[in-house]
Formats: structure tokens, sequence, C-alpha cells
């Protein structure tokens, strides 16, 4: 079995071979910047290692892993334009470096290309893994639309929140790991035990997201701590905090959700200690370790050998204790 | 054989359909509204009309008609986007009646859905019709890039646009057809036929379209006259028109491009009578002519009886004669 460091090589040397010197250049060079950023990889990974606790030939899985990557990486180069994101991978953005109109129609073709990786699964598995990519893909947009709708409400409850994340983050690893499995030749237990594994990592890694957003380290992050509580995110930790806060810490809570301007790095400081007054870095923490644990749980219930599996089981504790 | 009338009437049933009153609403409900819009129906309606001509089953041919349809209402939506247009069909477009934000990711959410339309064709040709479409989808947006690249440009030549307008327009007549013929049982042949009778209807559509925007009766086009005059778009009338004007008629020609600011009428009065004393309606006229014919000697080599090419004959006639 292949590690996760070998896997991920494996795929950075598969996405540089992709071909994105093509003309008109203005459509296809935006596409290798957002490429080149980098990333962790973790959606084409999951892929090819879900594909080697079935199979030996990891090839088969190799187009339709890199299709679920530039699936990604459309989908945050779009959302970056409706977040007026300007730094993505401590670099610009494409809109920023180019213009919106590049940034919409660049992200276009990566859509279309991801669909030209996925079509190039071996042939006796293209349907379902052609569906679940497309019911994945519609998932991941709902998702961005329920985020973006969460912004202009204030009664946004912790399950829906899950929901979002669900929807947002968690449906294409699990369908990455899914995905990978049917190429491999799992049976349908299988597949769908892997499949919710990606579901409940998904989950505990965007929590931790959540998390590493207030209390991380600056340094190590590659964000700027904070960023959450300055535009008033909606997050795992402030849902909690609202509905928890009363009486002065709720006054001094909205205060600050009202104050958009100046003070950043008091607003970010006062937000933080409420947040720790009331104890929602604790349960955050603790939802995290449920969805962990039940990831395992499905880990463990997958047929193959104990051995196999700890490449997987290494990489759940690692996206977990992660610092970035 | 059913007539063109017949065949749209059903795609619009089918159209109809489709279900946009999801959650969540602000994803979906404007995929419903640009779907409403209406439009010719001319791609699925050709898809339809050439799977007629080698099967009598159209129902296996209705999915990717469909898919078709909602991915060139994606490129209006996502195209009116880039050029901020305001109107389309009469109506206030997505990113003006909601915002650029919903514009972007319910175009997005149309183009999986195109895809998972696409999907549904019978599994036995799923994978060319899959490809035909991916590279088609490619090629509109190198299409529109090169159509963003020529406004920046004041040496585009009559063959760089013709390669422009087969990429942005006359691509998915073609893939149409031949996804509908394949669908029918059509052998290569007669399936290449149909997507060089595309490809040559649709150069001669547009062409036909350049020449509405100048010369049509605006009560029937559904546009303002003079619209690609006022933003100096490069059409094939107005490449010729610089290429071919000397002295005093280029100095005009000039002079009205770069006004940009008030006197519409009379910029649009003026660069017509230019184009009528230069002969470029002419020019434009005969080029539309030589791919009609194109067109139709294409219909003649497909390998089945004349009367059930009538209706596709027929349609082209329309196509260039039509004032809208």
């Amino acid at each position: 079995m292949k590690t996760f460091n070998e896997i991920t090589e494996l795929v950075s040397a598969e996405i540089e071979k992709l071909d994105w010197t093509k003309q008109p250049k203005g459509l296809y060079e935006p596409i290798g910047y957002v490429l080149a950023l980098g990333g962790k990889r973790i959606r084409p990974a999951l892929t090819l290692m879900a594909c080697e606790l079935f199979s030996d030939n990891l090839q088969q899985a190799i187009a339709p892993a890199l299709g679920i990557e530039v699936f990604h990486n459309f989908t945050l180069l779009h959302d970056d334009i409706m977040d007026r994101a300007d730094i993505r991978r401590g670099r610009p953005t494409v809109h920023k470096k180019w213009n919106d109109n590049t940034a919409i129609l660049s992200g276009d073709v990566m859509q279309i290309s991801a669909y030209q990786l996925i079509a190039e699964t071996p042939v006796e598995c293209l349907k379902p893994v052609l569906d679940l990519f497309s019911k994945t893909a519609i998932e991941i947009c709902e998702g961005q639309q329920y985020d973006v709708d969460f912004e202009n409400r204030d009664d946004v409850e912790a399950d829906e929140y899950l929901e979002m994340i669900r929807l947002k983050t968690a449906v294409l690893l699990a369908c990455a790991l899914k995905t990978g499995a049917w190429i491999g030749g799992a049976d349908e237990k299988n597949a769908q035990e892997l499949y919710e594994f990606g579901i409940n990592i998904g989950l505990a890694f965007q929590l931790k997201d959540d998390l590493l957003d207030v209390y991380g380290d600056e340094a190590t992050f590659g964000k700027k701590i904070g960023g959450d509580i300055l535009c008033n995110k909606k997050t795992y930790l402030l849902i909690h905090a609202l509905k928890l806060a009363k009486a002065e810490n709720l006054a001094e809570l909205n205060g600050w959700l009202k104050k958009n301007d100046g003070q950043p790095d008091e607003k970010i400081k006062s937000v933080t200690n409420l947040y720790n007054c009331l104890g929602v870095k604790k349960i955050c923490e603790d939802k995290m370790s449920f969805f962990y644990e039940k990831a395992i749980a499905n880990l463990e219930k997958v047929g193959v050998g104990e051995n196999k599996k700890q490449e997987l089981r290494k990489l759940a504790e690692k996206l977990m204790s992660r610092n970035d």
C-alpha cells in the first residue's frame, strides 16, 4: 500500500501533466494558475486510496481522481468571486489577478474539463460514477447557496449548519472515496461504508476549520486568524454562542456583530473571549470528535484487511490534528 | 415524420416537466425563470429531427435534447453577466432581476443539470455522446473567449471571425444533430454529414443574425436594431467595412467607432449608410448563401429518403429567411 505522501506526489505529478498552455490563452492560463497554487490534494488522494483497498491497478482511477480535484478547484474559483475573496493560498485570486469575467469563463471550462476527466472512468462503472459526480456537484452548489442564504438570517440552527457543510464540503470527500472504491471493484456495501466515512470525516474536517479560524496559529494556518469572526460568518461556534449567551454576554456579542467597521483586532479578541466564556470551543471539539469516531467506525466496517486501511486511518487522524 | 412545429411543441412540453421548484429556492428559481423565457428551441429540435431520420423511437433522444437546450441557456445566462446585458427575450436577465452571484451559481447548476440529462442517453452510445458534448461545451467557451478578445483588437480578420462564430454558435447545432443521429442508430458517415450540415447552417445562421441586427425590422427582431453598431461589435459587416473603406469613408467609420457617447440614432444611421456604400451587406449575404448551399449539399448526402429530410430542409430555409 502506498502512503498518503506517495499518493499525493503521484497526484501532483499527474496534475502537472495536464496541459493548460492551449489557445485562447486568456481562457486557459488562469486554470493553470489555479491548479498550480497547490492545496492538500486530499480529494484525489482519497479516490486513489479507496481504489487501492480493492485493486492494485491505481492507473484506472487517476483521471476521475483528477476530475474531482479540478472540480474542487472550480468551486473555489467561483466561490472566491461570490465572496469577493482577494487571496487564496497566499496568492491573488483569479478575479483579482485577471477579472470577474475571466474567473467566470475559466471556471466554466474547469467544470467541463472535470467532466472530461470523469468520462475517462473505465466504461464498466462510468454510469454510476458519472451520476454520483453530478449529484455531488449539484449538492455542492446547494451548499454554497445555503451558505449565502445564512448570511442574511439570524436564526440559523446548528443542524441547518451541519447540513450546509455536509453539502458544501463533506459530499465531495465521500464521492471521491466511493468513486475510487467502485473503480477498484468494491461491492456496494463497502463502497457505501467508505462514502459514510467520507461524510463523517468531511463534517469533522469543516468543524476543525471553524476551530482553526479562531484558535489556529496564523503562521501555520496560512490565512488570517479571526476571518470568520470579522465577517460574522455563522459557524458552529457563533451559532452556539448566540444560543447560549444571556443578558450582558448576548448584548456584547450582538454589539460586535453589528460593528463591521474598524477595530478588527479588538473584535476578534472580544468575540474569542466570549466564545471562551460560553464554552463553545468544547462544544465544537466534542461534535468534531463525534463525527471523527463515526468515521472510524465506518472504516472499521469496510471488509478489507486492517493493514490496508492503516493509511486512511492515519490520514483521518492527521486531518483532525492539523494546524493548517 | 413530425413537422418542426410538432417537434418544438414536444420539446416545450418536456421542458415544462423539468422541476425547478426545489430548495434552496434562491438557486433553482432563476433556472425555471430562464427556461420559461422561451426561445426557438432549435437545438433540441435538431436532436429529435436527426434521431427521427433513423428511428421511430424519439423518446430515447428527449433527455439529451433537453440537456443541450439547458446547456445553451446556461451559456446565455453566463454570457449576459459578462456582456452586462440587462434584457433577454424582452425580460430582465437573471443578474439584473437577482444579482451576479445568483447568475453565476444558478448557471453552474444548469451546466451540471445539462450533464445529468446527457447522462440519460441510452447506454450503448453514452460515451461518444458525452465526449462530443464536452468537446462542444469547451469549444463554446473558447468561442466566447475569442469574442471577448476581439473587442480589444482592431485587426480581426474575416476568417478569425468565422472561426469564432463556428465555436460560439455552430458547433452546438452540429453537436445537437450528431447526438440525435447517433441515438437514432445512424452510421458514422451519416452522423458526420449531419454534423457538417449543422456547422454550415450555424455559420449561415450567425451571419443572418449580423444582418438582422442592422437591416432587421425592430418589431419582429425582438431586439433593438443597431445594437452591434452601438457597441462596435466586430461583426462580419464591420470587419469587411474596415477592410474596404478608403480615405474619407475610413475616417468617418473610425470616427464613429471612437464615439461611444450620445447620438446613438445618428451613429446607427451613419454606419449603416457606410455599410451600404461599401457593399458589405452583399458580401455578408453572399457568404451566408455560401454556407447555406454547403449545408444543403451535406443534407443531400445523408443516406435516407428525400421525404424524411424535408423537414430539416424546410427548417434550414426558414432560418435563412427569418426576421427574428
